[in-house]
Protein backbone atom coordinates (compact mmCIF):
# COMPACT_ATOMS: atom_id res chain seq x y z
CA UNK A 1 0.00 0.00 0.00
CA UNK A 2 1.61 3.31 -0.85
CA UNK A 3 -0.17 6.74 -0.06
CA UNK A 4 1.16 9.90 -1.65
CA UNK A 5 -0.08 13.67 -0.54
CA UNK A 6 0.96 16.07 -2.88
CA UNK A 7 0.10 19.46 -0.67
CA UNK A 8 1.62 22.59 0.63
CA UNK A 9 2.07 24.26 4.27
CA UNK A 10 -0.33 23.17 7.08
CA UNK A 11 -3.22 25.28 7.02
CA UNK A 12 -6.72 25.47 5.09
CA UNK A 13 -6.78 22.78 2.73
CA UNK A 14 -3.45 21.12 3.27
CA UNK A 15 -4.24 21.02 7.01
CA UNK A 16 -7.69 19.74 6.39
CA UNK A 17 -5.99 16.32 4.64
CA UNK A 18 -3.21 16.48 6.77
CA UNK A 19 -5.01 16.42 10.24
CA UNK A 20 -6.60 13.05 9.27
CA UNK A 21 -4.17 11.41 8.04
CA UNK A 22 -1.94 11.52 11.12
CA UNK A 23 -5.49 11.27 13.35
CA UNK A 24 -5.89 8.08 11.44
CA UNK A 25 -2.24 6.81 11.76
CA UNK A 26 -1.83 6.30 8.01
CA UNK A 27 1.78 6.45 6.79
CA UNK A 28 2.10 8.33 3.54
CA UNK A 29 4.72 10.10 1.47
CA UNK A 30 4.87 13.86 1.33
CA UNK A 31 5.25 15.98 -1.76
CA UNK A 32 5.59 19.63 -1.15
CA UNK A 33 4.15 22.09 -3.88
CA UNK A 34 5.66 25.32 -3.55
CA UNK A 35 2.74 27.74 -4.15
CA UNK A 36 4.95 30.77 -4.46
CA UNK A 37 6.49 29.12 -7.03
CA UNK A 38 3.31 28.38 -8.74
CA UNK A 39 4.47 24.70 -8.66
CA UNK A 40 0.74 23.92 -8.74
CA UNK A 41 0.66 25.09 -12.30
CA UNK A 42 3.13 23.11 -13.08
CA UNK A 43 2.25 21.08 -16.65
CA UNK A 44 3.39 18.08 -14.67
CA UNK A 45 1.10 19.00 -11.76
CA UNK A 46 -1.79 19.58 -13.94
CA UNK A 47 -1.20 16.28 -14.99
CA UNK A 48 -2.17 14.52 -11.94
CA UNK A 49 -4.59 17.19 -11.17
CA UNK A 50 -6.21 19.07 -13.82
CA UNK A 51 -7.56 21.54 -11.70
CA UNK A 52 -4.20 22.68 -10.84
CA UNK A 53 -4.97 22.71 -6.88
CA UNK A 54 -3.40 20.88 -3.65
CA UNK A 55 -3.95 18.74 -1.65
CA UNK A 56 -3.92 15.64 -4.31
CA UNK A 57 -4.39 11.91 -2.66
CA UNK A 58 -2.53 9.56 -4.89
CA UNK A 59 -3.61 5.66 -3.34
CA UNK A 60 -1.73 3.24 -5.58
CA UNK A 61 -1.87 4.92 -8.40
CA UNK A 62 -6.05 6.18 -7.17
CA UNK A 63 -5.89 9.90 -7.69
CA UNK A 64 -8.40 11.74 -5.47
CA UNK A 65 -8.77 15.91 -5.13
CA UNK A 66 -10.90 17.87 -3.44
CA UNK A 67 -10.27 18.04 0.46
CA UNK A 68 -14.02 16.91 1.52
CA UNK A 69 -13.47 13.75 -0.98
CA UNK A 70 -10.29 12.85 0.05
CA UNK A 71 -11.54 13.07 3.30
CA UNK A 72 -14.39 10.48 2.89
CA UNK A 73 -12.24 8.14 0.34
CA UNK A 74 -9.98 7.69 3.36
CA UNK A 75 -12.56 6.68 6.00
CA UNK A 76 -13.81 4.40 3.13
CA UNK A 77 -10.33 2.88 1.77
CA UNK A 78 -9.16 2.09 5.93
CA UNK A 79 -11.86 1.17 7.88
CA UNK A 80 -9.42 -0.63 10.27
CA UNK A 81 -8.11 3.29 11.32
CA UNK A 82 -9.56 5.22 13.89
CA UNK A 83 -12.57 6.61 12.18
CA UNK A 84 -13.17 10.43 12.02
CA UNK A 85 -16.95 9.92 10.78
CA UNK A 86 -19.52 8.74 13.16
CA UNK A 87 -20.69 5.88 10.59
CA UNK A 88 -24.09 5.84 12.14
CA UNK A 89 -26.88 7.44 9.46
CA UNK A 90 -27.65 10.26 11.64
CA UNK A 91 -24.08 11.24 12.61
CA UNK A 92 -23.12 10.93 9.18
CA UNK A 93 -25.82 13.36 8.03
CA UNK A 94 -24.78 16.05 10.64
CA UNK A 95 -21.04 15.58 9.86
CA UNK A 96 -21.76 16.13 6.06
CA UNK A 97 -24.23 18.95 6.66
CA UNK A 98 -21.24 20.75 8.50
CA UNK A 99 -18.81 19.69 6.04
CA UNK A 100 -21.42 21.37 2.86
CA UNK A 101 -21.84 24.69 5.10
CA UNK A 102 -18.51 24.68 5.71
CA UNK A 103 -17.16 24.10 2.29
CA UNK A 104 -19.96 26.72 0.26
CA UNK A 105 -20.50 29.48 2.99
CA UNK A 106 -16.66 29.65 5.13
CA UNK A 107 -14.14 28.11 3.21
CA UNK A 108 -13.78 30.63 0.16
CA UNK A 109 -14.62 33.49 2.40
CA UNK A 110 -11.78 33.44 4.87
CA UNK A 111 -9.50 32.48 2.39
CA UNK A 112 -10.65 35.82 0.45
CA UNK A 113 -8.72 37.01 3.72
CA UNK A 114 -5.98 34.93 3.39
CA UNK A 115 -5.26 35.91 0.22
CA UNK A 116 -4.90 39.60 0.57
CA UNK A 117 -1.99 39.05 2.96
CA UNK A 118 -0.02 35.43 2.36
CA UNK A 119 -0.82 35.14 -1.79
CA UNK A 120 -1.48 39.08 -2.13
CA UNK A 121 2.68 38.48 -1.46
CA UNK A 122 3.54 36.42 -4.35
CA UNK A 123 1.40 38.16 -6.49
CA UNK A 124 2.63 41.51 -5.99
CA UNK A 125 6.40 40.48 -5.86
CA UNK A 126 6.39 39.19 -9.07
CA UNK A 127 7.28 40.85 -12.38
CA UNK A 128 4.44 41.91 -14.75
CA UNK A 129 5.28 39.40 -17.64
CA UNK A 130 5.46 36.25 -15.01
CA UNK A 131 2.68 36.83 -13.58
CA UNK A 132 0.72 37.02 -16.71
CA UNK A 133 2.14 34.27 -17.99
CA UNK A 134 1.40 32.32 -14.79
CA UNK A 135 -2.28 33.81 -14.65
CA UNK A 136 -2.25 31.96 -18.68
CA UNK A 137 -1.48 29.02 -17.65
CA UNK A 138 -4.14 28.26 -14.31
CA UNK A 139 -6.80 25.79 -15.36
CA UNK A 140 -9.20 27.22 -13.65
CA UNK A 141 -10.93 30.74 -14.39
CA UNK A 142 -12.15 31.75 -10.50
CA UNK A 143 -8.87 30.62 -9.60
CA UNK A 144 -7.30 33.17 -12.66
CA UNK A 145 -9.50 36.04 -11.03
CA UNK A 146 -8.55 35.37 -7.84
CA UNK A 147 -4.59 35.25 -8.68
CA UNK A 148 -5.53 39.18 -10.38
CA UNK A 149 -7.16 39.96 -7.52
CA UNK A 150 -4.00 39.04 -5.39
CA UNK A 151 -2.06 41.19 -7.27
CA UNK A 152 -4.68 44.05 -7.52
CA UNK A 153 -6.59 43.89 -4.37
CA UNK A 154 -9.78 42.77 -3.74
CA UNK A 155 -12.94 45.12 -3.72
CA UNK A 156 -14.06 46.49 -0.30
CA UNK A 157 -17.23 45.20 -0.83
CA UNK A 158 -15.99 41.66 -2.09
CA UNK A 159 -13.73 41.61 1.96
CA UNK A 160 -16.79 43.23 3.61
CA UNK A 161 -19.28 40.31 2.36
CA UNK A 162 -16.57 37.37 3.06
CA UNK A 163 -16.40 39.25 6.52
CA UNK A 164 -20.56 39.03 7.02
CA UNK A 165 -20.19 35.04 6.40
CA UNK A 166 -17.80 34.52 8.26
CA UNK A 167 -19.18 36.13 11.38
CA UNK A 168 -22.37 34.34 10.74
CA UNK A 169 -20.83 31.30 10.52
CA UNK A 170 -18.97 31.83 13.73
CA UNK A 171 -22.35 32.63 15.64
CA UNK A 172 -23.43 29.15 13.82
CA UNK A 173 -20.78 26.83 15.70
CA UNK A 174 -21.06 28.82 18.74
CA UNK A 175 -24.85 28.01 19.35
CA UNK A 176 -23.95 24.15 17.53
CA UNK A 177 -20.99 24.08 20.11
CA UNK A 178 -23.48 24.79 23.22
CA UNK A 179 -25.42 21.80 22.88
CA UNK A 180 -22.88 19.07 21.46
CA UNK A 181 -18.95 19.15 22.25
CA UNK A 182 -18.40 18.30 18.66
CA UNK A 183 -19.87 19.55 15.47
CA UNK A 184 -21.34 16.96 14.57
CA UNK A 185 -22.51 15.50 18.09
CA UNK A 186 -21.00 13.43 20.57
CA UNK A 187 -17.39 12.62 18.19
CA UNK A 188 -14.69 14.47 16.68
CA UNK A 189 -15.50 14.62 12.88
CA UNK A 190 -14.08 15.64 9.76
CA UNK A 191 -16.38 18.27 10.08
CA UNK A 192 -14.29 19.52 13.23
CA UNK A 193 -11.64 19.08 10.97
CA UNK A 194 -12.87 21.15 8.45
CA UNK A 195 -14.25 24.10 10.43
CA UNK A 196 -10.67 24.16 11.91
CA UNK A 197 -8.58 23.92 9.30
CA UNK A 198 -10.49 26.33 7.03
CA UNK A 199 -11.47 29.32 9.67
CA UNK A 200 -10.90 28.39 13.29
CA UNK A 201 -7.13 27.77 13.26
CA UNK A 202 -7.00 31.34 11.58
CA UNK A 203 -9.84 33.26 13.31
CA UNK A 204 -8.05 35.67 15.60
CA UNK A 205 -4.81 37.01 13.09
CA UNK A 206 -7.25 36.90 10.43
CA UNK A 207 -10.33 38.04 12.10
CA UNK A 208 -9.71 40.26 14.76
CA UNK A 209 -12.55 41.84 15.34
CA UNK A 210 -15.18 38.37 15.23
CA UNK A 211 -12.28 36.20 16.60
CA UNK A 212 -12.81 37.84 20.57
CA UNK A 213 -12.31 34.53 22.48
CA UNK A 214 -14.32 36.03 25.16
CA UNK A 215 -17.19 36.24 23.11
CA UNK A 216 -16.81 33.15 21.78
CA UNK A 217 -16.23 30.78 24.87
CA UNK A 218 -17.09 27.34 23.17
CA UNK A 219 -15.73 27.61 20.18
CA UNK A 220 -12.57 28.53 21.71
CA UNK A 221 -12.47 26.18 24.58
CA UNK A 222 -13.85 23.03 21.44
CA UNK A 223 -10.67 24.67 19.08
CA UNK A 224 -8.17 24.54 22.15
CA UNK A 225 -9.44 20.38 22.24
CA UNK A 226 -8.57 20.05 18.44
CA UNK A 227 -5.12 21.32 19.07
CA UNK A 228 -4.64 18.96 21.77
CA UNK A 229 -4.98 16.14 19.90
CA UNK A 230 -2.02 14.59 18.96
CA UNK A 231 -2.83 13.91 15.65
CA UNK A 232 -3.91 17.65 15.05
CA UNK A 233 -0.64 18.89 16.33
CA UNK A 234 1.59 16.58 14.51
CA UNK A 235 -0.34 17.38 11.25
CA UNK A 236 0.29 21.46 12.01
CA UNK A 237 4.27 20.83 13.03
CA UNK A 238 4.73 19.60 9.30
CA UNK A 239 7.36 22.01 8.29
CA UNK A 240 6.46 26.13 7.36
CA UNK A 241 8.11 26.87 4.19
CA UNK A 242 7.58 30.57 3.90
CA UNK A 243 10.08 32.56 3.40
CA UNK A 244 11.19 35.33 6.00
CA UNK A 245 10.30 38.29 2.84
CA UNK A 246 6.41 36.55 2.72
CA UNK A 247 6.31 36.35 6.31
CA UNK A 248 7.49 40.01 7.20
CA UNK A 249 4.91 41.23 4.17
CA UNK A 250 2.13 39.18 6.22
CA UNK A 251 3.15 40.44 9.33
CA UNK A 252 2.82 44.29 7.61
CA UNK A 253 -0.81 43.40 6.57
CA UNK A 254 -1.67 42.21 9.55
CA UNK B 1 -40.66 3.36 9.79
CA UNK B 2 -42.47 6.81 8.63
CA UNK B 3 -40.25 8.70 6.26
CA UNK B 4 -41.97 12.30 5.04
CA UNK B 5 -40.79 14.09 2.20
CA UNK B 6 -41.68 18.32 1.95
CA UNK B 7 -41.12 18.78 -1.27
CA UNK B 8 -42.15 21.26 -4.56
CA UNK B 9 -42.44 20.50 -7.98
CA UNK B 10 -40.85 17.52 -9.46
CA UNK B 11 -37.85 19.23 -10.81
CA UNK B 12 -34.27 20.57 -9.36
CA UNK B 13 -34.02 20.38 -5.75
CA UNK B 14 -37.00 18.29 -5.07
CA UNK B 15 -36.70 16.00 -8.34
CA UNK B 16 -33.16 15.21 -6.69
CA UNK B 17 -34.46 13.27 -3.66
CA UNK B 18 -37.95 12.55 -5.54
CA UNK B 19 -36.35 10.62 -8.06
CA UNK B 20 -34.07 8.37 -5.23
CA UNK B 21 -36.87 7.55 -3.06
CA UNK B 22 -38.64 5.99 -6.19
CA UNK B 23 -35.55 4.76 -7.48
CA UNK B 24 -35.05 2.52 -3.91
CA UNK B 25 -38.76 2.31 -3.55
CA UNK B 26 -39.21 3.90 0.17
CA UNK B 27 -42.67 4.41 0.71
CA UNK B 28 -42.95 8.53 1.66
CA UNK B 29 -45.72 10.50 2.69
CA UNK B 30 -45.39 13.84 -0.13
CA UNK B 31 -45.73 16.76 1.72
CA UNK B 32 -46.10 19.51 -0.80
CA UNK B 33 -44.64 22.79 0.11
CA UNK B 34 -46.56 25.55 -2.49
CA UNK B 35 -43.51 28.16 -3.64
CA UNK B 36 -45.79 30.57 -5.38
CA UNK B 37 -47.30 31.12 -2.17
CA UNK B 38 -43.71 31.47 0.10
CA UNK B 39 -45.02 28.00 1.82
CA UNK B 40 -40.91 27.32 2.22
CA UNK B 41 -41.23 30.80 4.56
CA UNK B 42 -44.26 29.98 6.81
CA UNK B 43 -42.84 30.08 10.43
CA UNK B 44 -44.40 26.57 10.76
CA UNK B 45 -41.83 25.72 8.18
CA UNK B 46 -39.26 27.51 9.28
CA UNK B 47 -39.81 25.81 12.75
CA UNK B 48 -38.92 22.47 10.87
CA UNK B 49 -35.82 24.04 8.31
CA UNK B 50 -34.49 27.06 10.25
CA UNK B 51 -33.28 27.82 6.49
CA UNK B 52 -36.76 28.05 4.39
CA UNK B 53 -36.05 25.78 1.68
CA UNK B 54 -37.09 22.69 0.24
CA UNK B 55 -36.74 19.96 0.07
CA UNK B 56 -36.70 18.48 3.61
CA UNK B 57 -37.10 14.74 4.89
CA UNK B 58 -38.68 13.68 8.45
CA UNK B 59 -37.48 9.85 9.05
CA UNK B 60 -39.17 9.02 12.32
CA UNK B 61 -38.56 12.76 13.47
CA UNK B 62 -34.96 13.12 12.49
CA UNK B 63 -35.14 16.03 10.17
CA UNK B 64 -32.34 16.19 7.23
CA UNK B 65 -31.82 18.92 4.70
CA UNK B 66 -30.02 19.66 1.83
CA UNK B 67 -30.11 17.41 -1.32
CA UNK B 68 -26.78 16.10 -1.22
CA UNK B 69 -26.99 14.95 2.32
CA UNK B 70 -30.39 13.70 2.22
CA UNK B 71 -29.66 11.49 -0.48
CA UNK B 72 -26.32 9.73 1.30
CA UNK B 73 -28.81 9.46 4.40
CA UNK B 74 -31.07 7.20 1.96
CA UNK B 75 -27.86 5.46 1.30
CA UNK B 76 -27.24 4.53 5.14
CA UNK B 77 -30.19 4.42 6.51
CA UNK B 78 -31.91 1.65 3.98
CA UNK B 79 -28.61 -0.18 2.96
CA UNK B 80 -31.33 -3.12 1.98
CA UNK B 81 -32.39 -1.04 -0.69
CA UNK B 82 -31.58 -0.79 -4.27
CA UNK B 83 -28.11 1.04 -3.68
CA UNK B 84 -27.53 4.71 -5.60
CA UNK B 85 -24.06 4.52 -4.36
CA UNK B 86 -20.90 2.40 -5.48
CA UNK B 87 -20.35 1.27 -2.07
CA UNK B 88 -16.29 0.76 -2.96
CA UNK B 89 -14.07 3.56 -2.11
CA UNK B 90 -13.14 4.95 -5.39
CA UNK B 91 -16.55 4.45 -7.18
CA UNK B 92 -17.77 6.56 -3.87
CA UNK B 93 -14.64 9.32 -4.51
CA UNK B 94 -16.43 9.76 -8.23
CA UNK B 95 -19.53 10.02 -7.41
CA UNK B 96 -18.54 12.78 -4.43
CA UNK B 97 -16.62 14.62 -7.15
CA UNK B 98 -18.92 14.84 -9.91
CA UNK B 99 -21.61 15.78 -6.78
CA UNK B 100 -19.75 18.43 -5.22
CA UNK B 101 -18.64 19.69 -8.49
CA UNK B 102 -22.81 19.95 -9.50
CA UNK B 103 -23.44 21.66 -6.36
CA UNK B 104 -21.09 24.08 -6.06
CA UNK B 105 -20.79 24.59 -9.90
CA UNK B 106 -23.61 24.20 -12.00
CA UNK B 107 -26.52 24.32 -9.55
CA UNK B 108 -26.78 27.87 -8.78
CA UNK B 109 -25.58 28.48 -12.50
CA UNK B 110 -28.77 26.75 -14.15
CA UNK B 111 -30.99 28.16 -11.28
CA UNK B 112 -30.63 31.74 -12.07
CA UNK B 113 -31.74 30.90 -15.61
CA UNK B 114 -34.76 28.91 -14.13
CA UNK B 115 -35.76 31.81 -11.87
CA UNK B 116 -35.89 34.44 -14.34
CA UNK B 117 -38.83 32.12 -15.64
CA UNK B 118 -40.44 30.09 -13.05
CA UNK B 119 -39.51 32.45 -9.92
CA UNK B 120 -39.63 35.66 -12.08
CA UNK B 121 -43.47 35.25 -12.23
CA UNK B 122 -44.46 34.87 -8.34
CA UNK B 123 -42.22 37.81 -7.51
CA UNK B 124 -43.76 39.98 -10.19
CA UNK B 125 -46.95 39.48 -9.98
CA UNK B 126 -47.12 40.04 -5.84
CA UNK B 127 -47.91 43.66 -5.15
CA UNK B 128 -45.10 45.39 -4.05
CA UNK B 129 -46.18 45.33 0.11
CA UNK B 130 -46.55 41.76 0.06
CA UNK B 131 -43.31 41.16 -1.55
CA UNK B 132 -41.55 43.17 0.95
CA UNK B 133 -43.52 41.34 3.51
CA UNK B 134 -42.52 38.20 2.32
CA UNK B 135 -38.85 39.12 1.72
CA UNK B 136 -38.36 39.94 5.15
CA UNK B 137 -38.97 36.48 6.55
CA UNK B 138 -37.04 34.68 4.44
CA UNK B 139 -34.11 33.19 6.89
CA UNK B 140 -30.98 33.64 4.09
CA UNK B 141 -29.84 36.38 3.30
CA UNK B 142 -28.59 34.83 -0.23
CA UNK B 143 -32.31 34.03 -0.93
CA UNK B 144 -33.68 37.58 0.21
CA UNK B 145 -31.16 38.65 -2.68
CA UNK B 146 -32.05 36.31 -5.12
CA UNK B 147 -35.91 37.27 -4.89
CA UNK B 148 -35.42 40.28 -4.90
CA UNK B 149 -33.28 39.85 -8.34
CA UNK B 150 -36.33 37.95 -9.27
CA UNK B 151 -38.42 40.95 -8.96
CA UNK B 152 -35.74 43.54 -10.41
CA UNK B 153 -34.75 41.06 -13.31
CA UNK B 154 -30.68 39.47 -12.87
CA UNK B 155 -27.91 41.42 -14.49
CA UNK B 156 -27.07 40.42 -17.81
CA UNK B 157 -22.97 40.32 -17.02
CA UNK B 158 -24.79 37.21 -14.13
CA UNK B 159 -26.60 35.63 -16.46
CA UNK B 160 -23.79 35.18 -19.28
CA UNK B 161 -21.27 34.17 -16.70
CA UNK B 162 -24.16 31.67 -15.30
CA UNK B 163 -24.37 30.67 -19.43
CA UNK B 164 -20.65 30.21 -19.24
CA UNK B 165 -20.75 27.90 -16.38
CA UNK B 166 -23.23 25.47 -17.95
CA UNK B 167 -21.18 25.72 -20.98
CA UNK B 168 -18.63 24.29 -19.13
CA UNK B 169 -20.27 21.76 -16.86
CA UNK B 170 -22.08 20.22 -20.17
CA UNK B 171 -18.66 19.59 -21.76
CA UNK B 172 -17.24 18.30 -18.81
CA UNK B 173 -20.25 15.77 -18.40
CA UNK B 174 -19.91 14.48 -22.11
CA UNK B 175 -16.58 14.33 -22.20
CA UNK B 176 -17.06 11.95 -18.91
CA UNK B 177 -19.69 10.06 -20.54
CA UNK B 178 -17.38 9.26 -23.42
CA UNK B 179 -15.38 7.11 -21.11
CA UNK B 180 -17.78 5.84 -19.01
CA UNK B 181 -21.90 4.98 -19.51
CA UNK B 182 -22.50 6.61 -16.33
CA UNK B 183 -20.39 9.66 -14.24
CA UNK B 184 -18.96 8.10 -11.67
CA UNK B 185 -18.33 4.97 -13.60
CA UNK B 186 -20.45 1.92 -14.41
CA UNK B 187 -22.99 2.04 -12.39
CA UNK B 188 -25.94 4.67 -12.07
CA UNK B 189 -25.62 6.84 -8.63
CA UNK B 190 -26.32 9.84 -7.09
CA UNK B 191 -24.47 11.84 -9.02
CA UNK B 192 -26.35 10.90 -12.10
CA UNK B 193 -29.38 11.74 -9.91
CA UNK B 194 -28.05 15.26 -9.55
CA UNK B 195 -27.05 16.34 -12.46
CA UNK B 196 -30.36 15.32 -14.47
CA UNK B 197 -31.85 17.21 -11.81
CA UNK B 198 -30.15 20.25 -11.87
CA UNK B 199 -29.21 20.36 -15.06
CA UNK B 200 -29.66 17.86 -17.47
CA UNK B 201 -33.85 17.52 -17.26
CA UNK B 202 -33.87 21.31 -18.24
CA UNK B 203 -31.48 21.96 -20.41
CA UNK B 204 -32.80 22.31 -23.85
CA UNK B 205 -35.70 24.64 -22.42
CA UNK B 206 -33.57 26.84 -20.49
CA UNK B 207 -30.51 26.95 -22.79
CA UNK B 208 -31.23 26.60 -26.08
CA UNK B 209 -28.11 27.65 -27.48
CA UNK B 210 -26.12 24.77 -25.52
CA UNK B 211 -28.55 21.83 -25.30
CA UNK B 212 -28.11 21.12 -29.04
CA UNK B 213 -28.79 17.16 -29.19
CA UNK B 214 -26.72 16.89 -31.63
CA UNK B 215 -23.44 18.23 -30.16
CA UNK B 216 -23.59 16.34 -27.08
CA UNK B 217 -24.56 12.80 -28.24
CA UNK B 218 -23.21 11.45 -25.32
CA UNK B 219 -25.60 13.41 -22.84
CA UNK B 220 -28.58 12.96 -24.42
CA UNK B 221 -27.90 9.39 -24.62
CA UNK B 222 -27.04 9.28 -21.09
CA UNK B 223 -30.32 11.24 -20.39
CA UNK B 224 -32.65 8.98 -22.31
CA UNK B 225 -31.37 6.35 -20.23
CA UNK B 226 -31.71 7.81 -16.88
CA UNK B 227 -35.60 9.16 -17.76
CA UNK B 228 -36.01 5.62 -19.51
CA UNK B 229 -35.91 4.38 -15.44
CA UNK B 230 -38.88 3.56 -13.93
CA UNK B 231 -37.98 5.23 -11.00
CA UNK B 232 -37.09 8.20 -12.50
CA UNK B 233 -40.21 8.25 -14.21
CA UNK B 234 -42.40 7.50 -11.79
CA UNK B 235 -41.33 10.58 -9.57
CA UNK B 236 -41.14 13.11 -12.79
CA UNK B 237 -44.58 12.29 -12.60
CA UNK B 238 -45.02 13.60 -9.36
CA UNK B 239 -47.92 16.31 -9.99
CA UNK B 240 -47.21 19.54 -11.01
CA UNK B 241 -49.19 22.43 -9.89
CA UNK B 242 -48.00 25.42 -11.37
CA UNK B 243 -51.18 27.32 -12.12
CA UNK B 244 -51.52 28.11 -15.77
CA UNK B 245 -50.96 31.85 -15.29
CA UNK B 246 -47.35 30.58 -14.53
CA UNK B 247 -46.75 28.43 -16.98
CA UNK B 248 -48.06 31.42 -19.61
CA UNK B 249 -45.42 33.75 -17.96
CA UNK B 250 -43.09 31.03 -17.99
CA UNK B 251 -43.76 29.97 -21.53
CA UNK B 252 -43.70 34.37 -23.27
CA UNK B 253 -39.98 34.22 -21.41
CA UNK B 254 -38.51 31.48 -23.71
Amino acid sequence: MSLTLYHAEPVANSAKVLIPLHEKGLPFESRYIDLSKYEQHEPWFVAINPEGQVPVLDHDGFIVTQTTVINEYLEDAFPEAPPLRPNTPQGNARMRYWNKFIDEHVMNYVSIHGWTRRVAYFAQSTDAETFEKMVARIPLVEQQRKWRKAREGFDQAELDEATRKVRLAVDKVEAQLTETPWLAGDVFTLADVNFFSHCAMMLERLFPEIGVRSELPHLFDWADRVKARPGVAAALKSEDRTSPEALAFMAQKR
